[in-house]
């Protein structure tokens, strides 16, 4: 059961020969989300062979071009492909140029309908509820309307511990309703034919007979930002947390500037918000290696990644047996 | 002195992991002008180590996303890299659109000025004078309004023969006179005293006394385009022609339905036209071998190269000497 995220770019504003500009592909169960869409997303999909017909979300933050100039360009190749489900689109309400630009210019044919949905919030909202998962966007402090998008799988149903069946002999109907969170009620006749020295009703309390096998698992995306306090609660706990470090701590000054944050700042919330891991990105064209956002945000938060154009991060969970 | 091609993209509508969409680049003396600009135009330039900010002409062919769907991020680049010289972009009028979304969402601070022509012709018309060569417009026979481009390199100056200066004895002033393309005449006089055997006027014509040191090269870009008679004539004699091929002779149908060519129609073209070269490309992803247009395309004109995307082409003078 797949969680796995897929960087397709990782430079900021200027690609470059070997790097592209913001997209990740979050693969939840087999199902693809797409987040940010910068120019030759198409391609870095073609690459890490993505199937561009199992995205049926596309979320952008922001319209800035190193974001959203691949979105065209898939949106013709997906038609092309014969696409016939609608995509859903979410984004700050400014990305209509770029749909109605599209549309108008480039949707003749087009065998798909294209569901944008403008997003205005002020804080955690959700924006779309599916089988396997839930989308949040939440507002980022960017030059313009921002979005940052938490993606959370809903948690799985509750199995019954063995243990429970066997010390209570749990019925077929009783293991049903616990599977369904509800307690178990027995009648004083019915505890006396499970236990001969008891008799009077008795209640089994859920929690003591069911478990969650794991828990749902979670990724949240923040580019473009400059700190702000409520981040860290917003994306409090999630698994993995993708955060920009456009600078470096000594560039402080250009990142404030230009709205942006510095590695030390992303592992600053993600140290407050306790993440399972922390992943950079979207790294100014400016700083010569890579390893110098991680050696200055793992001194802040071990488990920080660096992202690299290409690289697949699969968020396992811990199953859990009673 | 440079006449090349640069190819920075060779695949039909949708690209590939491997294959970008159409864009050549050629370089005029160290001057570039991009034709056409698909998705990971300046992603291609920067591979191939070509400066945005050399290029001062765009010339698009036609609106279908995978001939324009790089120009914002490449404009969007040319800004970030501080360009300030204007850009003059050329392509059919319905490009206004996509200049327009780009003007009105993205060119907040951009440091220089798009400079747009709407191309409207019926034959080969002249949209470009530069010192150094010309371009020429001409449209073709697509789905929708389509423009192929000639670029010819300005003939070189004249040179004087030097058994010419020795035979006439020619002065300073007459040998810039024939660089100028002048006669020269002579009276009776200096005649008589440049060799005592004569005594009355005389005229040297300019073409005894001067010669081109070569022929200015030339490049015709033609995609897309089914066949048309009109063509070969409008690119009669280049030294390089591009012909898209997105289909093989077995997909003729194909090809006429979708105003296409096939590998022998752009290779008939080719011999008709007497060119020096015809390089394919544009190739359709469901013909799984290159070669094989290639090996379609020499059966008529043996002259024929299939073009791959970091391709380079130099097209070279014969530097003649009297």
């Amino acid at each position: 059961m797949d969680f796995t995220l897929n960087v397709l770019g990782t430079a900021s504003a200027k690609p470059s020969a070997d790097r592209f500009s913001s997209a990740h592909v979050l693969n939840v169960r087999g199902r693809l989300i797409l987040i940010d869409c910068a120019e030759g997303t198409q391609i870095g999909m073609a690459k890490m062979k993505l199937s561009y017909q199992r995205v049926d979300w596309i979320c952008i933050s922001h319209i800035h071009g190193d974001h959203i100039f691949g979105l065209p360009g898939l949106l013709s190749t997906m038609g092309l492909y014969g696409r016939s489900n609608p995509i859903k689109i979410f984004g700050p309400k400014a990305l209509q140029g770029m749909i109605n630009y599209f549309i108008n210019y480039h949707s003749e044919g087009l065998p798909f309908e294209i569901d944008f949905t403008p997003i205005s919030c002020t804080e955690p909202t959700e924006i779309c509820a599916e089988k396997n998962f839930r989308i949040y966007a939440f507002p980022l402090k960017h030059r313009v309307e921002t979005y940052g998008y938490l993606i959370r799988e809903n948690d799985p149903g509750l199995n019954v511990k063995k243990n429970a069946i066997e010390k209570y002999s749990l019925s077929l109907a009783e293991i049903a309703a616990v599977k369904r969170g509800e307690d178990i009620y027995r009648s004083a006749e019915k505890a006396k034919a499970w236990n001969q020295w008891l008799n009077e009703e008795q209640v089994l309390k859920n929690e003591e007979l069911s478990y969650k096998p794991y828990d749902g698992r979670s990724y949240a995306y923040c580019s473009d930002t400059m700190p702000f306090p409520e981040l860290a609660q917003w994306v409090k706990g999630v698994d993995l947390l993708y955060h920009e470090s456009t600078y470096l701590k000594e560039m402080e000054k250009d990142a404030a500037k230009r709205y942006h944050s510095t590695a030390e700042q992303a592992a600053k919330c993600a140290k407050e918000a306790a993440v399972g891991k922390l992943l950079l990105g979207h790294y100014s064209s400016r700083v010569p290696h890579r390893s110098m956002f991680l050696d200055e945000a793992k001194a802040i938060f071990e488990q920080s990644y660096i992202a690299k154009d290409g690289d697949v991060h699969n968020i396992s969970y811990i199953r859990k047996n009673y």
